[in-house]
């Protein structure tokens, strides 16, 4: 859990699965930022999407992180609305128990991190998570993320670049 | 400037300069967000950085877009504080004059923007920005943006893969 932050930090497309009664949906976003190490994270979506209805009757998600091989699954879960499509059978993706909260972990991506959520900040669209579980999947081939740029384009992760020494002053311990 | 949120989307490190008085800072941060189109940027710091008091007093900054080129530069720059370093003398970054703003465009960076303070959300550590004016260069012949991992390490942009026929419906026009 101390390096659930890790996962939110390079700027992923992420997939926010919700389930109100016994239907999950997912959605694709982009819009995701880290708060803190403890860890939180914010993201940015409103009424306009079907899922934040779910955010807000139900107060949980989880939020799980795609691979570079999941791109066109991730496409085609963000342009199509969870109002008339089980996402989870048209995309062919398996949904697993979480631990904490009641929607779905997705067993196809690189990790899932189960959140609760502590606040809306109405005003700006924000929706502030804690989380509470995350579980890596060590078992995909494809590791590398995708990045959105927001012109119908994506970034796959390239090079890691190692500067654990020069940052060790500005990390918390145990990352 | 309908296309400066495509700089952020992408989740890359950034370099945020604050000017007060007569002494411009840098600090480099990596939690930052999209919040619409329009543009509105959310980052999140707080008082523990030096710069924050610039952005508190001025609300004013320039978020600037490094480049993979800068990297040892970038973290450098998150690595000291501006209570005693000239950061700008220091990683021998050039300042340009910005245009609505008084904290200066870097040079270096393959993009700046432009942004004034709209909001603190205080209570989540949150700063609300608005881009002013946006600058590329097209000059810089290393493209690839930084992502930090937040464990010490980086990861530099892979490859492009373009989705904007499937994507068309999720943009606005003009992007």
């Amino acid at each position: 859990m101390n390096r659930a932050f890790t996962l939110i930090e390079p700027g992923p497309v992420v997939l926010v699965v919700t389930r109100e009664g016994d239907r999950s949906n997912i959605m694709t976003i982009s819009w995701t930022m880290v708060l803190d190490f403890s860890p939180r994270f914010a993201i940015t979506t409103g009424a306009w999407n079907h899922s934040f209805l779910a955010l807000q009757h139900t107060r949980e998600c989880v939020i799980a992180i795609p691979g570079a091989d999941l791109l066109d699954k991730v496409v085609g879960i963000g342009t199509c609305s969870g109002v008339d499509t089980d996402k989870f059978r048209r995309f062919r993706l398996t949904p697993l128990p979480a631990t904490q909260v009641a929607p779905p972990l997705i067993r196809e991506c690189l990790a899932s991190i189960e959140c609760r959520v502590i606040d809306f900040v109405t005003q700006h669209g924000i929706v502030v998570l804690e989380a509470v579980a995350a579980h890596g999947n060590p078992a995909r081939r494809e590791r590398r993320m995708l990045h959105a740029v927001g012109d119908g384009s994506f970034i796959v992760d390239g090079r890691h670049l190692d500067r654990r020494v020069p940052m060790a002053t500005k990390l918390p311990e145990g990352v």
